[in-house]
């Protein structure tokens, strides 16, 4: 009986399915293609339609010759682009570098020469830092910086300053998309999905890979710890640029869920968001929850009861924990990594 | 950028933890240990103790020489042996093959053989069925039966006639464990956790044999598609050992529920059970979902609210549809083969 067990090992990678948060999107939009995915400002996407924009993503970028092991990098706010470029680069089979908006010039010039990123996609409000980021990565040695593409995302939310770097904008890159496009799941799981790069508190960034099983078992993990149901309604208060979300940018799609965009984390912004759409589940760094809490109580009035939200890092002070439950907020507490794929311990 | 990437590939697999349903059990021993695990009777028994007793089992098969590519079968109605069974014979390497406590000797004795069984742990209601089919087993070309190990089940709550057919009981079997044994991961996911054979419509039963990363996918895609909250109370009324309860035996340990056995399902014991356990999961066929509906009224007054039933099969009936909506339970239905570690398609 030895040999029959063991003729059932699966040793060829190529023929199982591989784990992958692209699949959670496949699922999305053939099992609720109607549901909800995305709402900003005025805009209502259905999965079936986000779906659809991810493979144009894919298909835009292999079509300028990107695929498996080339670096995207992305310069954008929470924003519907954001949630595409987590399905539509890995699509393309290229890995996807979200760089921290908060970061220098400089900072970013190294990213972009060290993850010798192919592609950026820049969003309106950082297009000058990302303008003077390009010259001074181009400056640098053994650059191939010079041949960076940039795509400009267009978006009415922004009404600052900006100016258009590319050739190419964000609708325009997806209608050049070939529409016979059929993407092709990862052959290996453990291939990468994206890089993060940390901080640097030691010396330069340092970038952390993820890899399809990982970011998919993430995914999955946030749903079980938070006992997360179908169908949430998520708002976006935590950069996705940070770990990916925490992986939730995969989660929400696991769950069919809607994600509530957030160009602005300030406290009017957020509950305005909370009673509008009615939220049921957000992430957040404590100063953002601190935020909420010493928020004027004129904005309080009329939030919905029982939102659930998570907080990660430090242990909060019980005022924190107070204040959160006065507002009827059910508050997670947890603990992780930029390495760990985001959240890894619980309390 | 491209071998940076590349050597993130994990391509050994003994670098990896793998995906078991065995990592469930040590979690919740470890998170939840004095959370409630096992109902039975007058029984009250804990995570802690179940993980402990499972790995009391695992070391009493490996010194009687059982490991990797072995078969253990039971022969158990939804007892806590059959919960524990199912990690311990996975931590001590083997393979559990769960027979059909329906059968008759002939098909019985014809798993024995073909399954190569070294061990089976049979339940007293099923001695008389299971002497037989040892003794037809020992008759057959080629059989390895007469080197059988019995250990006998022993449950105050079954009170009909018995036999003792091996040795060794169940609790002086666990007694003989060494308190020192420290189980291992299995060193590959796509090893062999159990055998299940199907009824064998076209001859001939045909077994089926899961991998430790298609029994821990199927038991998280349970909760998932359930939308299953930490701490479920779930009712044994769907026999283990049919595809390990749709996987339902490892669920429930990864949420740290309550099992809560069933020796015989009949209405008046599911009722019952409900009402004093506060039960809020349930599986079955829909016979037993029948079964229910038309029960005495008397049976169904103080029943809980909002219990979650999952059938399987066919569509159910619309009359049974209404008849579980008016017992106030909440009906899902599923559809799945054993060749699938049971449910796959959701309605």
């Amino acid at each position: 009986m030895t040999n029959i067990f063991e003729a059932n090992l699966n040793k060829n990678p190529a023929n199982h399915t591989p784990m992958t948060p692209l699949s959670f999107i496949e699922r999305a939009a053939q099992v609720y293609p109607h549901q909800l995915a995305i709402i900003h400002g005025n805009l209502r996407q259905d999965w079936a339609t986000t779906y659809s924009r991810c493979k144009k993503l894919a298909s835009a970028l292999q079509k300028i010759g990107i695929g498996i092991g080339d670096t995207v990098a992305v310069m954008l706010p929470n924003t519907p682009p954001m949630v595409e470029a987590h399905f539509g680069v890995p699509m393309s089979g290229a890995v996807l570098n979200c760089l921290n908006t908060r970061l220098d010039p400089e900072a970013i010039a190294f990213m972009l020469n060290h993850g010798e990123s192919r592609v950026v996609l820049i969003d309106p409000e950082f297009s000058l830092t990302m303008k003077k980021a390009l010259a001074i990565a181009k400056q640098q040695p053994d650059s191939r910086a010079e041949q960076i593409i940039v795509i400009d995302i267009e978006d009415d939310l922004y009404d600052g300053y900006s100016e258009t770097l590319g050739k190419i904008n964000y609708e325009e890159f997806l209608a050049s998309a070939d529409p016979s496009f059929d993407w092709l799941m990862p052959n290996d799981e453990w291939q990468a999905i994206c890089l993060n790069y940390t901080s640097g508190t030691t010396g330069n960034p340092k970038g952390v890979v993820y890899h399809h099983r990982g970011a998919a078992t993430n995914a999955i993990s946030n749903i079980l710890e938070w006992d997360m149901p179908r169908h949430p309604v998520y708002l976006w208060t935590l950069p996705m640029f940070h770990c990916n979300g925490w992986c939730f940018a995969w989660t929400v799609a696991a769950r069919a869920g809607v994600n509530v965009c957030l160009r602005r984390v300030d406290a009017k912004n957020i509950f305005a968001a909370m009673k509008e759409h009615q939220v049921t589940h957000y992430c957040a760094a404590p100063i953002v929850h601190g935020l909420l809490v010493n928020a004027d109580d004129s904005l309080k009035e009329g939030v919905p009861q029982g939102v659930k939200a998570m907080v990660a890092g430090a242990a909060p002070p019980a005022s924190m924990i107070e204040g959160m439950e006065k507002l009827g907020f059910d508050l997670t507490h947890v603990y992780g990594l930029t390495e760990t794929y985001g959240p890894a311990a619980v309390c």
